[in-house]
């Protein structure tokens, strides 16, 4: 038996201040699937969310650099549903299309050398251990 | 039998030709171990080289966010020599630490959303497919 | 061309009885397709199930403990099929909601520090290797 | 240049705070490595932390199977500190030799099978979905 | 907003060179959705191409080797689209169904004792750095 | 507590029974360290074992080309001591350097496009399916 989302009007007050607080930073009419979901787990929804919150804020890496990041590591899990809503994400935070297609070449470029690596079995230069 | 590295003064002018490229792009005095394991396939290191000076030039996105994207895929990935070389690497193109605990801070919590959207099994909401 | 299940009236004689084992085994009236599907190499077949029904016994670990680390891998290596079986199996050998909570939240912890343990290339201490 | 852990007689008193929380919650004389290199971002510090301590504590899911599972994690991923940590962490919590070998022989079954799936293409099963 | 494919009599003259060169080698009256998709970003699409074209023709290995290999790396990175292309690549190339039976049981042999080696915390053998 | 190689000489009758077949069947002097582990378990030992051998026994692929897929998984997974032992048993088994530079031109090329694919959310061709 697969899992349904939580809709708002069905929620707990617990679930409902989480979905409320996303609503209110995030500037929308309603939450993602994703925390739709989570929401199955109240203590799991509120802690992911401040983590995702805290996280997340702009602070030495700007808001579209994190974005960018959080799909760069999806894209490399394989989550489709990741890369979804982390390519809206970006897009909403400014990524043009153009950094999106550099952004891509990189993903693409480090998980090709990281495979080289391994393979012929390259030692760590001691210059990168100082 | 594990390969050994290939010096400059060994190689062939195929892969001098290219160790010289990448020592005069880098401004540095010789090459990682990277590119002298490499060496052992003269063609997949010229391609190999060319890609990465390509996509690694700034763009539309600069030096610094493409290494830190670069160290993002790595870290996930659990690559030693890639995580130990690109740390140097966005470091030397100008992450500071509080730019490197931030980049790290999103790729743990990108690993852990992953599973979380994977596990709960979250379908993607119509918006993200428009 | 994509392969087609196998489904048992068409199947081999040697298909036929790995078929019966797991419906006998699992008292089910059918099994899942990811068996439909390994049919076409009844070795593999076979090996796979001997294998499985042996691993997943009961021993020192109980079945619900066995079916909830087989979805802790699934989750985090992303298998859509794994996941939806895995988490059906789980249930009906008596995984709460409560505890498909906890477990995915230790899952995706295990994946955002299994990441901060590469990216701060934290060495392993002395005393775990005793 | 690769960081250097931050040891208590070091540490600011947010660390302090956070490491004295970890030794008193683990009767431990000192933390482990993760801890001393992720106090480079104290923030970070203190979310990961306080997120392990929560997911951790035994709930419907008792200790040893909590270890257990993120164990089963660390071992897909490869993450070689990690599988060191918690190896000895789900043997602290109960984890026999005859548990640990079951443990294993259940991740290896299930990356197996996970490719298997992947490989022939398996559509999930209508009941897995209702 | 997910992107959509780029149809050969709306593409530049960048990407119909590249498209053109596709069809040529390959024999195909159209290109697969992949590089409809690629051609999003020109510069990574010929890049792309030009490096899967060098590397993909007999050498060392034959055709079949090397979409097999494709195929390996493939379904263990859980890569859906993939999976399904580089399937029907091989099998185009020569693969016949006993041989993709032996080409998954080794895909999944290797998953699983990858993560037995990562369990027990193998060391390499004396022999294997020689 | 890391564990220790179990030696012929302190094995069960079980276990030598095994690493005797090993013996045998690779004409080897000693079993490697991967096999003097997993004898902590002896019936895993013998089921890894038995498997390992029937897959790995020549058919409708020869013994290089299965060495070389399954060099192809470890290095994908970044398993350390699997890339160094199955990079052994395939030049044992015939691997040039020339085809081990294709096989790995390979790897790198598959584990990139396979990112591409996912990032630029490729649906799958029609004529993939039918």
């Amino acid at each position: 038996m697969a899992q349904k989302p939580i809709e708002y009007r069905d929620a707990s007050p617990a679930v409902r201040a989480v979905f409320d607080d996303i609503k209110t930073s995030r500037k929308v009419e309603d939450v993602n699937n994703f925390w739709k979901y989570l929401a199955h787990d109240p203590a799991s929804l509120k802690r992911t969310w401040d983590s995702v919150k805290a996280i997340m804020t702009p602070g030495a890496l700007d808001a579209v650099t994190k974005e960018m990041i959080y799909l760069a590591v999806s894209v490399t899990n394989g989550c489709g549903y990741c890369i979804a809503s982390h390519s809206a994400a970006a897009r909403k935070a400014g990524m043009s299309e153009a950094m999106f297609g550099e952004l891509m070449a990189v993903v693409g470029m480090a998980n090709e050398t990281n495979r080289l690596a391994n393979g012929y079995r390259v030692p760590i230069d001691p210059a990168f251990d100082k």
